[in-house]
């Protein structure tokens, strides 16, 4: 009342700025002026979470000079905290320290809540820490025989109390717990408060006694036909903590996603077999992932999952069979919040909920609209087109103006499945490989080995794996190797030896097998590339392709700016390679990227922002649907892709930085034709 | 346009009018004018909800003359339902027949949704329904695969459009019948929307294809210590269609709330095997119940229940053990609801919701609070005692001004447990008794014929299930009687044949027995009444007076203008007999009246208004709680009313009207003192 002013308080980084009553502690004062300020004990100088730094000296730019008597002196709770826990130096409680006078204060990243981290290196978007979990310490008043009420009541009293929170309600679990809970915290419980949104009723999903020292975590699950990812994700820092990796156990049921919907059909009870076989799956990625980051389960409370639309219903236990016929029609579209019990999760906590990400059409599921969540299309300048390749490619071809999407049927060859000497990513599976265009003879690097195979030592490196077989990104290289060596022609025909000038060109049938490694002498299998295989081939990249260019009919381009290869695969696969086999538009080879696993990135995003909900949530409401299978251009657009690089399409660009060969082997139909 | 002013419509018995553009339908008039008229197909006219009777002639008093024109005729779609279903003459369907000149409509009851049902003859508080359910009527859009859009998203569009409900959620199990139901309904379906609350966002419990003909029911259960009682009850006109009661299993772990909590404490995983037992007895009652009403389950969306807060915890699956000791603390005290899958109550469908009233304190539960919501002694003009008997007793004491409760633990007595010839109400057990005070003989009633022991006949009549012991209220007539014949002093001792005249007093070591009945001759039992059996009368009577006594100290009063008895047990005891055992305060006989299962009654009414369910909750918090257990003065009051009728109270009423000998028995007592 005698000084002159209320003191002035300045917070960094945020630069908000305002003034305060003389003795407001700086927790107090960031909630004044809106700074975002971490706690979880509400104030009472025990969780530490508001640490702050105080600068001290003289500030032109705000027009202060601050030294050390613009702060309280350490009272005794903080001497308490710092001498038992420990406190860096230059750093104070900011529960417990008061402003006094005028004052510069810096909260460090960890004390914010809604923290910006930074998603990958090559990505330069941050992104902003806003999960739908928090935590609240609660002083709950003891059962009183003279006022009897219950402890469920004296809970939401306290949360009402000391956090301002009236409307929540509590998950039948944790109300099952509370006796007990609330006895051994002795009235001092750490309440986990979960919001679907930013408006939504606040739901406690768990609690622990006395205050809870660390982070919440959620999973990010990208659950794909033949593969289920899944990130285990610090809900303070964001960041990925464990991951894993599991086969989806429905392959036994059939290996695409048509295979799976038959199943359902033909088989009584076909449907619920698959629900369950992927609800197990996941329940034991559950379990894995906490065993191998040392988390207690208890503490794993959100969960956001994306899938293709039969994966989605599988999961939710919904009959995907309408979406093997047209119209396709899906069970629900939006994006759902619901209790991971519900989905029969028993690895998470009672309370633990999931958030599955809203589906673009029949075809077009969550993984795609993950994908735009991560890539943002709409927020490019540039004409981009986002290819997640999968047993189903999902595509997405947009800019700032417009983004449209499709899905398209691959098929699993591009994952080494339907290829004779095809197999998984694994140790032993040739990933790379180049033809010497003269010669014709192979040299290539297998998985777990840095070493190509005519450098010394790769036979004593590959010694215990061996040379097993062609995996996906193997099987795209040799096909485009051959066809630039000019053992294949261009409608997709493999020479024979005396055509090729190889003896690596075995006759099968009335077809020729190109040789790449016979490990036969050591036990070992005949790595080739048969007729078959490059038909397989054939098949998903004119899918791939076809499915691009519908997208690109309706935006009306012929050219886009820029490819982004997201998924596993589009990791692994070498843009050269791709164009030669057509698989994507003729672009640059320096415009077509890899985004990883764009589909789990989406998710991790999902599970780490609220406000990511809610954009993903809009955008897929304005995103244009193309329907593959019902297009009548789809099918003239496949027949013309399935060439190698393409039938009518130029790939000029391609040609005149890669000139093709263009052989033609095709003598026995010529031959028949003139019959 | 031409006509000089818009019709003039008068509802009836609403009183409600006013003027409505010419050709409104009957029911669209209805909706503006704020007239209760029901409808399930939304104005299609195929549920004939919304029959209405057209009154013609002139109506002086609303200045209104109408003849059959001022109602359009019948168009052709209730011409189609008139062929089909049948109209009874004069009635019309409101959604069809418009309004072209002034009329008078009348609304029968059962065309309201929120009708008024008289609850039964003896009581003339109407009640009105208001139920949690209500049916929808939906026309869903089909699939559009140029619309891409998902089932569930096209229903709640439809429940927007054609219901204006924009907030409606899905339960689970309902979802995942969705895609099933739309198609074999062909895109029309009825839909069950529950409220929780009148504002409370509705959920959608169920679906059926087209239009679902026929109620809704709900269950309205009573769970009690001994025995569960349930009512099936129609959500529309709010009758009991069936009722049923089965023992509550838990007493093979106890047989009153104490020994169920030692249970709980002293066996690990002992509350979850009572949670499981009373979980399963509700479901196999749903099973009964719904059968013999023929039923079909998936109708019986809604259930209510009470119980005293053991049973409510056990319930619930909390551990009763805080309620065993002092502070008595609940785990909750409020109202719940919940769906019934979360009670384990897999016998209802799964969007089958579950409402359980609000607790009192830790030993005043909801069933006290249903007898509150059943008899309402806060809109009594004169202070009312509420007696609830069952295996714990319920008080309530109150009138306009103020409500107070207690709960007072009167044992299994009152039913007939503990008492040598004791057994429950069934055919054989003497349920009345009469005593001549000359002779001392007894005649009696058993249940399952009406004629007195000594009427000709009773032995034929009686033939086939014996006389085979005494039920409640026989034990509390036999008692009552032996006082009034001499055979019984005021401290409760049985005289000695010599002492009393009657050779049927037997002595049993040094305490006598009266004969009541011998059936040895034919195999029978010897019915006859203990000292043992006067001692835990005297325990269990003085317990309730005591508790009685501790509210009128409470509310400063010492006597009640009137008594009420609830409980199957009240429905039977004699109010007479009730007063010379001096179970409750002296009133005039004809101030004793019995409510029957008034818990039951509670939960039926809570079961068909939602404004009940506020009514109690709002009520509960204003009732006073008065904890036996800890009041110094219970004790005392104990003592003094272990005497029959009572120690120090006059009982000067019931001694004016029936004047009771005073014999003493105390020979050896005084001998002993003597010493």
């Amino acid at each position: 009342m005698t000084e002159p002013a209320d003191p002035l308080v300045v917070f960094t980084p945020s630069g908000k700025r305002g003034r305060v009553a003389a003795g407001t502690p700086v927790l107090e004062a960031a909630r004044q002026l809106g700074v975002d300020l971490d706690s979880v004990c509400g104030g009472r100088g025990i969780c530490a979470r508001c640490q702050v730094t105080p600068v001290f000296g003289h500030f032109a730019k705000h027009g202060i000079t601050c030294d050390e008597t613009t702060l309280s002196d350490r009272n005794a709770t903080e001497a308490r905290y710092t001498e038992k826990r420990g406190l860096a130096p230059g750093r104070r409680l900011g529960c417990q320290a008061r402003i006094l006078g005028n004052v510069v204060i810096d909260v460090p990243a960890e004390s914010q809540l809604h923290r910006q981290v930074i998603r990958k290196a090559a990505d330069a978007r941050p992104a902003t820490m806003d999960p739908a979990l928090r935590l609240c310490l609660l002083e709950v008043a003891p059962p009183d025989m003279h006022a009897p009420s219950g402890d469920l009541e004296r809970l939401m009293e306290a949360l009402r109390a000391q956090w301002g929170i009236a409307d929540a309600s509590v998950d039948p679990g944790v109300f099952a717990q509370l006796q007990k809970t609330l006895r051994a915290g002795d009235w001092t419980v750490t309440a986990a408060l979960h919001r679907a949104s930013a408006e939504a009723p606040p739901l406690l999903t768990a609690l622990w006694p006395g205050l809870l020292e660390g982070d919440l975590y959620g999973l990010a699950i990208d659950l794909g036909s033949t593969t289920i990812a899944a990130h285990l994700v610090s809900l303070r820092g964001g960041e990925v903590v464990a991951s894993s990796g599991v086969m989806n156990p429905q392959i036994r049921f059939g290996e695409d996603l048509m295979s799976r919907i038959s199943y359902a059909m033909m088989t009584p009870g076909g449907a619920a077999e698959m629900t369950g076989a992927v609800r197990a799956a996941l329940n034991g990625l559950v379990a894995e992932l906490a065993a191998s980051a040392d988390v207690c389960t208890d503490r794993i409370l959100d969960m956001t999952i994306v899938g293709n639309p039969v994966m989605h219903h599988l999961l939710l236990g919904l009959d995907p069979v309408e979406l093997g016929q047209a119209p396709f029609a899906l069970a629900t579209a939006s994006a759902r919040d619901l209790p991971a019990r519900d989905l029969g999760l028993g690895a998470l906590p009672s309370g633990a909920q999931v958030y599955l990400l809203p589906l673009i059409a029949g075809h077009v599921g969550a993984d795609a609209a993950a994908v735009a969540l991560a890539e943002a299309p709409e927020l490019s300048d540039d004409l981009v087109l986002i290819v997640d390749v999968g047993t189903n490619a999902e595509l997405l071809l947009g800019n700032r103006g417009r983004v449209l999407a499709c899905s398209s049927p691959t098929g699993p060859a591009f994952e080494g499945a339907q290829i004779s000497s095809g197999q998984r990513a694994a140790p032993g599976a040739i990933e790379a490989i180049r033809i010497d265009p003269a010669t014709k003879e192979p040299r290539f690097r297998v998985i777990g080995c840095p070493l190509w195979s005519d450098e010394p030592g790769f036979a004593a490196a590959t010694a215990r794996t061996g040379v097993t077989g062609l995996c996906g990104s193997g099987i795209i290289e040799a096909v485009a190797e051959m066809r630039l060596a000019g053992l294949l022609d261009a409608g997709g025909l493999i020479g024979s030896a005396q055509q090729t000038g190889t003896a690596r060109m075995r006759a099968e049938g009335r077809t020729h097998a190109y040789l790449i490694h016979d490990g036969s002498a050591s036990g070992g299998p005949i790595v080739s590339v048969t007729q078959a295989d490059i038909r397989a081939i054939q098949l998903a990249k004119a899918a791939l392709y076809a499915g691009a260019r519908l997208l690109m009919d309706e935006m009306g381009v012929d050219a886009v700016d820029r490819v982004v290869l997201a998924g596993a695969f589009g990791a692994h696969v070498s843009p050269q390679h791709a164009l030669v086999l057509g698989m994507i538009p003729d672009v640059p080879v320096i415009r077509v990227s890899s985004a990883g696993n764009a589909a789990g990135t989406g998710a991790r995003i999902a599970l780490c922002s609220l406000a990511a909900r809610r954009r993903i949530e809009r955008e897929v409401r304005r995103i244009t649907k193309v329907e593959t299978a019902l297009e009548p251009r789809f099918q003239e657009h496949f027949v013309a892709a399935s060439a190698i690089p393409h039938a009518t399409a130029a790939f000029a660009r391609l040609r005149r930085n890669l000139p093709l060969p263009e052989p033609s082997f095709n003598t026995e139909g010529s031959r028949r034709r003139r019959r």
